[in-house]
């Protein structure tokens, strides 16, 4: 298939877009791609791929931006019941402690996920998925973490596996069995991280082998926060994770400088993710390091917070910045990775060109796949979007709905019109 | 037709909310709504109203929720161009002098849509109003502005009445001639506000009856607001139109607090909007008139302001609230009222009942029509919405997609699904 006629092919072409150099779109104007198999072939202007290729099935994009697909870092997509009472209920002025004393908070969530079968873990995670994907999610980053025992884990695990095949979408798995002290390790963390570490790991690393049909290793992360993991514990975890080959993630200084984000840097981990409280000498090692700056802009949105992570600091100092969405029931069910771009132009301060390749070649970084996906370039993935507009700055300047109209995966075209009015 | 079987039918009974009695939802669960010639004519439990009309065509609801239709209170959705160019120039460091002087902001609008034709107004308006509808606004107060001549002026206008006539949405129209001050006018504003007072407003005044085939007049507005029109010019103005027996509206305290709202209650304004910088004194006395206070989250939000509309005070003072959407191609292009709702919810510390009062019953009393829509009532207008989900705190707690699957107009059942993963 040749889709031709683009206003504007951003092709994010030569690979992830370190510090200053972010907003590299690879703009060509009235442009064209060449989709075979499911990967690219060839990019290029409109006429020069029309007259290479006249035999070729052609889809004109009608003066509208094509443009690689998103790729969402960093998600909980799976989980069961919902907060929303306990949404209604901080608004009536409960504070966050007498929430969790009720029983609210996490441990609500890990209840209801505990009590689901995987046929209806999977029936409430799919909408999500679909919802993504309708926005434009080609590939999504999906956490494990609501379970908090060794069963439940695997259970949602096994889920994310079944919803991987099933697709369109692709998943990017990841164990976050170090979410949060389950209730029955209560006052007993260094027990609960010991057990996690010294077994769950290698029954998930002999379960992946036998369950994940040749996947590599999923992605190990945990949530290094007050009230969560400790430093040690982190560390700890990690260490355990890398000696037996998991690529690492980490939840840092959300709230709360921990120092997470050394330890990260110091283990090699992928991505550092949410990056809120980051020290000067954090996001300097950061910057020297390959450990992908993963912001999560709806959250404190969500949380009505007013500090955000300091990305043009990140950016200043050379780092490699992605933008993620962070979709969860607790403090962000926003499913359209459109709207976190929104947020990183106005609260992050990136163009839409920076949220734009920290969406899409830098995210996909963020979960190892810069070889495959995250831009238009000859051999990769055919993901792509065909947004309802002739000029990219749309997105970021317009917020709150969908202009995504097709999405292209893996070079079939789903029909979408997210924006209604077209 | 009787639609039946909704987990939760907020019915918004009882008129407009004043202070406490806002979020008052008059929730019935398994709740039914009898239609007939786009009224409502009966309003119950599921059972009752399937025992008491058997032969009526049903619609299964299917569990979900069933509300009154939004009511936008405050839009500017017709106009010619966008601002993505300078959007992006403000992130990388222009200040807005800046752009001014390079004949940015606002006057760019008034410069494309001056040079729209009829045709082309209503072609680049007609999907914003599509949109807004299918997130679930199916009346939308549509202000006039960026034509700051006469001519231009009713020519929005005339395109507001076409795509008013041609729906499916209900438009609340306001003449806004009084927006910024127009070139041809710079350093020469009182004679704007002269040449507006004493000639246009006559003038529209007798455009209307011929144009508008029996519609009541529409509201004239004023920017009052350091840089657009000083209080003394918005009083001139404002009590020009009420001599004339237009109903009056003010943009006051956006960003400084001029005494607009003082003399919006003093005029007895339908409502005052923004109300951000509006002082202790200013409250009290909107708050003991009927003049409804239109909060507009988007704006904050999309400028990265900290300061928000003090809804709290307002609702303690016994205040009427209303949230509205603000969509204008400067601050705020979002046509998703249900992401102001959210806003609402985060910022202005309104619980979703709250919010949802405050996008209906009292929306509608900010455009004066709470005697025909925002409440689910017999002999009321039959514009209702089905949501994607059982339970109504769903829509604040949940932000950046369209929770709407159906949009009911006049009766008349507009299939969406807004929420893609459904």
């Amino acid at each position: 298939m040749l889709i031709h006629s683009a206003s504007q092919v951003l092709t994010l072409a030569g690979g992830p877009q370190r510090g200053d150099a972010l907003g590299r779109l690879g703009l060509i104007e009235d442009g064209a791609v060449l989709l075979r198999d499911g990967r690219i072939v060839a990019v290029g202007g409109s006429a020069e791929l029309r007259a290479a290729y006249p035999g070729e099935e052609q889809l004109d994009a009608g003066g509208r931006v094509l443009m690689p697909g998103f790729v969402d870092a960093h998600a909980h997509p799976i989980w069961a019941g919902d907060r929303a009472a306990e949404f209604e209920q901080r608004l009536q002025g409960k504070s966050y402690l007498e929430i969790l004393e009720a029983g609210g908070g996490i441990l609500s969530t890990v209840r209801a996920t505990r009590g689901a079968s995987p046929e209806q873990l999977i029936a409430q995670t799919r909408p999500r998925l679909a919802a993504m994907f309708a926005h434009g999610s080609t590939t999504i980053e999906a956490k494990s973490g609501y379970g908090l025992d060794l069963e439940t884990e695997l259970r949602m695990l096994a889920a994310l596996l079944r919803l991987d095949d099933e697709g369109p979408w692709d998943l990017a798995i990841t164990f976050l069995g170090a979410h949060a002290i389950p209730a029955e390790f209560k006052g007993r963390a260094d027990d609960y991280v010991a057990e996690l570490s010294a077994n769950w790991l290698p029954e998930l690393h002999s379960w992946w082998g036998q369950h994940a049909s040749g996947r590599p290793l999923p992605f190990v992360d945990v949530f290094c926060e007050t009230g969560a993991f400790s430093l040690a514990q982190s560390r700890r975890i990690l260490e355990a994770a890398k000696a037996l080959g998991f690529p690492l993630k980490i939840h840092a200084d959300e709230f709360d400088n921990l120092g997470g984000t050394g330890v990260a840097v110091e283990l090699g981990a992928v991505s550092a993710d949410h990056l809120v409280a980051t020290s000067a000498e954090e996001i300097a090692a950061l910057a020297a390091s390959d450990t992908v700056a993963v912001a999560l802009p709806a959250t404190p949105f969500a949380l009505s917070e007013a500090h955000y992570t300091p990305a043009r600091r990140i950016l200043e100092a050379g780092g490699l910045l992605a933008v993620g969405g962070d979709l969860n029931p607790g403090t962000a069910w926003c499913e359209n990775l459109q709207f976190s771009l929104a947020l990183a132009c106005r609260y992050l301060k990136l163009t839409p060109a920076e949220a734009i390749a920290a969406t899409t070649i830098n995210a996909a970084a963020a979960i190892q796949r810069q070889e495959q996906l995250g831009s238009i370039e000859p051999g990769k993935q055919a993901d792509l979007l065909l947004l309802d507009v002739s000029d990219y700055r749309q997105l970021g300047y317009r917020f709150g709905t969908n202009l995504v109209r097709n999405v292209i995966k893996k070079g079939a075209l789903h029909v979408h019109s997210g924006y209604p009015g077209q």
